[in-house]
């Protein structure tokens, strides 16, 4: 069942960090490289799709909690089809199939025509899904289910979260409302406001209103939200903690605004029981076990199939112009996902 | 056993909360109020001598977690004679003793000749405890204790505390070189460096020192320092939090910098599974239950006797000079407690 692959590849590759971003995503250059050869428990898998997530830009400027030893192939995850395999039964059992796949540390990532990845860490696209949206199976969903499960597991009242216009946001408002838990989204434009009420979200504030803070006030009072999922970090942490009632917790899952958390009130740290924690989607799943992952991975494929979970595609680029499709993710993150696809070849229509 | 008390007492009177210490502390007058009569449960202490504490600093501010209705008598704790109890068992067999007295929430306070108590909040104070040791015997040496408990609970292998040469934190180096649990100090002065190495003392580090970041950093790598009892708040909170490693906690009990908390990398709680909390002593004394409570108070009078626990004082004021006194308290924190006797007059020698 083995099928021929090439000795070498194309890939993307980061040679330096750089914390100024576009600095970093300008560093990117295209290289050769050997393809990895599968050892036992491992598959190859031939990338057809890989996207840009925001954890991806924490790691080109060197501030993802996980180092990779330089230069490097970028890409946390990715979709493709496996073509070959290292040994072990259920490494072997993924030949030829098209499955998601991401999670490695310290090897080669996805932005590259084949990836080496553990079989246990794959998962099997089911019918109706394509390899686009199965590129994008993996961290977004799964962080949206994770934090959801954490507010289930705390029993709280409602929740809010910032950044609810990215793709993370999006799924969560969906969650929310088909377990009909009260959720505040947290926006900066007005027609964030409109795209998420148009999907289901009915609390909703625009963090540049004038009124924000005495708002969200309110409103933490009046639904009892006493946990926040925060995406953006800076000054943004310090106005949820201090508006929120007692006993609350904001849940640092992103950082958005490449800033530490600030302004947070000690007074809410000493006298009313608040606390101020993170979220890593690593931790989450390793805590889930294999076969919780497997619910999880399942669950997230439903979710797709009925349309209740969609990664919004904005653009797709090749190896040739990744570097051009990153800077405009950088710049309009909201819009959607930018998806590289290694085959593709500059000025030939996306597959 | 009832004894004579007058219908109106000498008290401290705070008009209104003032973010401006000076001015809050010029604010306070001198005022004449109705002696309280001790209901069922409730004794009534002629007040020896009250502290000014950091928490006392908090509510003229308007700062401290707990409200009280203005005007209002300042002073969360004091030790005095009982002098009338309302009924009640235990009350009125504290009648005549002499009591260490605190934690009412929106009654007058114990800047004051007289001060109603609960009498399941008096603690007798035994033989070899003077009035003013045991005036102040409730706040900073239980926060010691409840902080050091804190640690022994989540059987970490190290600590740090800021604010090192305050009174609790004096107690704290204390409790640590008895258990032997290590632990660094952290203060802003040189002398204070010596004063704590002399106390026992071992890992010290001042903050204002040139490489006081990566000294940090080293420790707690080396000593494995997964917890912080922090009074100081603002930046320091994150300079704790940052050198820290995976899991730690950083646990905020004062915010003697009167700033928000800042400059948290939410990488640490992201990635790391740092978070950052608060420590209230009112939430932990209901914690351990009135056994408990009184099993705590115990062995602070045992370590009072001993000699491990000793309150620097650093000036006693009658009401009369009591602003003076407390603007002294609040310029020269780290030389002992201002103590407030209601009975001085001014230019009389202290008790």
């Amino acid at each position: 069942m083995q099928q021929t692959v090439p000795e070498t590849m194309s890939t993307l590759i980061l040679n330096r960090h750089d914390t100024d971003l576009r600095q970093a995503i300008r560093g990117l250059s295209r290289g050769q490289r050997p393809v990895p050869r599968p050892r036992h428990g491992q598959v190859l898998v031939r990338i057809e799709a890989a996207p840009c997530n925001p954890s991806d830009l924490l790691f080109l400027q060197g501030l993802y909690g996980v180092d990779k030893t330089l230069p490097a192939v970028p890409g946390w995850e990715g979709a493709g089809t496996v073509v070959a395999a290292g040994g072990g039964w259920l490494a072997r059992r993924l030949v030829g199939k098209r499955v998601a796949c991401g999670g490695q540390t310290d090897t080669d990532g996805t932005w590259a025509e084949y990836y080496l990845a553990e079989a246990r860490a794959c998962v099997p696209l089911q019918r109706g899904i394509d390899l686009e949206q199965g590129a994008s199976l993996i961290i977004n969903p799964l962080t949206a289910l994770g934090l959801f499960d954490l507010a289930r597991k705390a029993r709280v009242p409602a929740v809010l979260q910032t950044a609810g216009a990215s793709q993370v946001g999006r799924m969560l408002v969906r969650l929310a409302a088909d377990a009909g838990l009260p959720l505040l989204s947290i926006v900066r434009r007005d027609e964030q406001v409109e795209l998420l009420r148009s999907m289901g979200a009915e609390h909703l504030l625009n963090s540049e209103s004038e009124r924000f803070e005495e708002q969200l006030r309110r409103i933490c009072a009046e639904l009892r939200i006493t946990m926040a999922f925060e995406a953006v970090a800076g000054e943004m942490t310090g106005r949820l903690f201090n508006a929120m009632p007692a006993g609350a917790r904001v849940v640092v899952y992103g950082a958005l605004s490449e800033s530490p958390c600030a302004a947070i009130d000690p007074i809410g740290l000493i006298f009313r029981g608040k606390r101020v924690e993170g979220f890593y989607l690593g931790d989450w799943i390793r805590e889930q076990g294999l076969l919780g992952a497997l619910r999880a991975s399942s669950k997230v494929q439903k979710l797709i199939r009925s349309g209740a979970f969609s990664t919004a595609i904005q653009r797709r680029v090749g190896l040739e112009d990744a570097v051009e499709g990153l800077l405009q993710y950088h710049e309009h993150m909201t819009d959607g996902k930018v998806l590289i696809l290694p085959g593709k070849k500059p000025g030939t229509p996306a597959g």
